[in-house]
């Protein structure tokens, strides 16, 4: 018989998202005429911007001449891509890296899912708790987080809680751990990470020979200067990080796919016998056998968010999005609720009153106000009592919704 | 310590067509004057046709827009594509395929190179052999291929040799496997496999609980109408079969990445107490887990093709490579060569003659007529004695390279 990887069927069949697009959906079936609006789910509403639609008119013309067609691009991207990178998002803060460092993929998602392929399948993993659920369920995919608990923790999986008594950031484990996924700004609590706090996750990592698995996809959200962009603004992060970024939210590219992930040279992990094997050649070699390199066409669209035109336009939308959260923010602390997030980027958490467990409050608040958020404990066991609002709507859109939210709340 | 996954220890380090990649290189930097004709790699050469370029420049100009911008698309694919797919690929044939049971990915490469994460690690699998790299790395990549011996063979994998004497269609095994994995027309060998014997491996599938991956990337290259295009022309098949396909050589896409994968709803793999469970949903979690989705542009760009003008420039370039191909198998057997392949593929996989090994005739050609091929070992043990030549250059490259190829053999 051929066997199923059974480690498969440990997993919930019902997806965060996709339970709530259920909910909305039978609200709407019961409420033709209400009109929704969606606080909840993380995609962005705006068009892309007039730089990167002219790179990629460009780039399917150039497709459509003999000379300009390109066929399989490098598995691990462009140069054009690459260096674009290299020299703003990196070396202005004082990061230099090899261009092999860098890795273009089709989006975050794929990377932060696919890079526990390099690790061994018995290394203990730590995740912040709430947290996004892609890095726990591919770590289930192939056996490593164990069984799931009736309380909706996994078995081989070291949570770390993270609330406003420890400002969203979580202890250091007391004791040692091989991999740890960290993503800040954080998601879904919109949080950052200071550099001090951040220096002592490197110094444990390096003291521990741990591995962080850092996703920065919404560092492009960052406000204040003091909050670092990328972990290797941390002496030592070379030799214990790997790091994702994503354009998705940076441009607008949920719909275009492209981002990149940095594999520095210095990281290595250890074989049984204490050999240490660097993991870039490693990630080169996975992406070489199981990913064709990203669409031409998006990678100069990606390109093209860094000309002078397309900086500007990309600032543009992010501020757009900026001032709804700090709208948000403000209505929902004056209505009494209690915020975190939502300052350096684009989620606020909100504490929900006593009485409400999240699944409860979201469903009050579709029939109550017509407006959709997401309930904290889709993201793990400790986003239970808040829930998560998201500032990727239209101002009028987002407006409409603290309006109403307003007026129910008076009301419950 | 954190424990690299030491199956990637195992692969070797090379990889075949970086292996060319050097060793042209190498004659180049000696002889720079020389004018290299490639029919080594297997990339397409001819631009992107009128009707996908039209479809990308109106899918950016959508994406500019507050109206048309999409942003995440279903992990699976857009509808507008899956349902082109399904019009035209699949019912005039007589296939009936649910929606959901087409998964649009980002090339035939990322899916070929994941299905196996759907299978425990010990199910075994046997390989056609030469074959497409991949399939036999992304198992060993999990370890599921065992260790690799001195002759090039993994310890845990099948060796289904095809050669001459078979037709390059392999003999059934004589016991049975789990997972069997099946290009047809075949890269490298650019042969065909009937109705009648693709007729023979559903049925042994079927009486042995068998899975067959089934590559039919270069289905589009079939001249002759009684040659099956999918293995689902085969009844019974949707039991047993998963099937992937590409645009890449179908519509010049390599650089576009774009293509699609069938999981049929009623194809199940066993549990250790033997119970059954469809791999359909199982795929679906694996896509949203660890996929976003595939590019907006490039689903559209791939829906143009079903266009009637589309499918009229479609066929022309296919046309186009297999002139190339027609006019390289004449010239090649009237120099006394034997060939196989070409027909309804663009590949042609010629025997070298004797004396020489496969990597022994590269080194020839290349210094000897300037023109590359790829050693057929390079595929795995069988195709030692054999090298491929593909049939995607330009006509007129083509024809020069015929040329010195008929000039160098006298001389040889």
């Amino acid at each position: 018989m051929a066997l199923v990887n059974d480690h498969f069927l440990k997993l919930p069949n019902n997806y965060l998202f996709a339970d709530i697009a259920k909910k909305v959906n039978a609200f709407k079936v019961m409420h033709p005429k209400a009109d929704v609006i969606s606080l909840g789910i993380g995609d962005v509403t705006q068009p892309l911007c007039p730089a990167v639609v002219e790179a990629m008119h460009k780039a399917a013309d150039e497709m459509g001449t003999f000379e300009g067609f390109r066929g399989y691009g490098p598995e691990q991207g462009y140069d054009f891509l690459r260096e674009a990178i290299l020299k703003n998002d990196f070396l202005p803060r004082g990061i230099h890296l090899d261009l092999d460092e860098i890795f273009i993929n089709d989006g975050a998602k794929s990377d932060t899912g696919n890079i526990q392929e390099l690790i061994r399948w018995d290394n203990s993993i730590a995740v912040t708790d709430p947290i996004y659920p892609v890095y726990i369920d591919s770590n289930a995919m192939i056996g490593r987080a164990g069984l799931k608990g009736e309380d909706g923790r996994w078995s081989n999986v070291i949570y770390m809680p993270c609330n406003a008594k420890n400002g969203f950031v979580p202890e250091i484990p007391d004791r040692r751990v091989d991999v740890i996924y960290l993503c800040y700004p954080n998601n879904p609590t919109g949080t950052v990470i200071s550099k001090e706090e951040l220096r002592k996750w490197v110094n444990y990592a390096l003291h521990n020979d741990t591995i962080i698995f850092y996703d920065a996809a919404y560092q492009a959200y960052i406000q204040d200067d003091t909050i670092p962009h990328s972990i290797y603004e941390i002496r030592g992060a070379r030799k214990c990080a790997i790091e994702f970024h994503s354009f998705s939210k940076t441009a607008g590219f949920t719909g275009v796919r492209c981002g990149y992930t940095i594999v520095p040279k210095d990281l290595t992990a250890a074989t049984l016998t204490g050999e240490r094997v660097p993991l870039n050649p490693l990630w080169y070699r996975r992406q070489c056998t199981k990913f064709n390199g990203t669409s031409y066409i998006s990678q100069r669209a990606a390109e093209a968010i860094y000309t002078p035109e397309g900086k500007e336009q990309v600032k543009a939308t992010i501020d757009y999005y900026m001032q709804n959260s700090h709208k948000m923010l403000s209505t929902l602390r004056s209505l009494g609720f209690e915020c975190y997030g939502g300052e350096n980027a684009p989620y606020i958490w909100m504490r929900i009153p006593d009485g409400f467990d999240s699944w409860h409050f979201f469903e009050n608040l579709l029939y109550g106000a017509n407006v959709v958020c997401t309930p904290g404990v889709g993201f793990g066991p400790s986003g239970e009592g808040y829930v998560r609002f998201t500032a990727f709507g239209n101002h009028e859109k987002t407006e409409e919704a603290l309006d109403r939210i307003a007026k129910w709340s008076r009301k419950v």
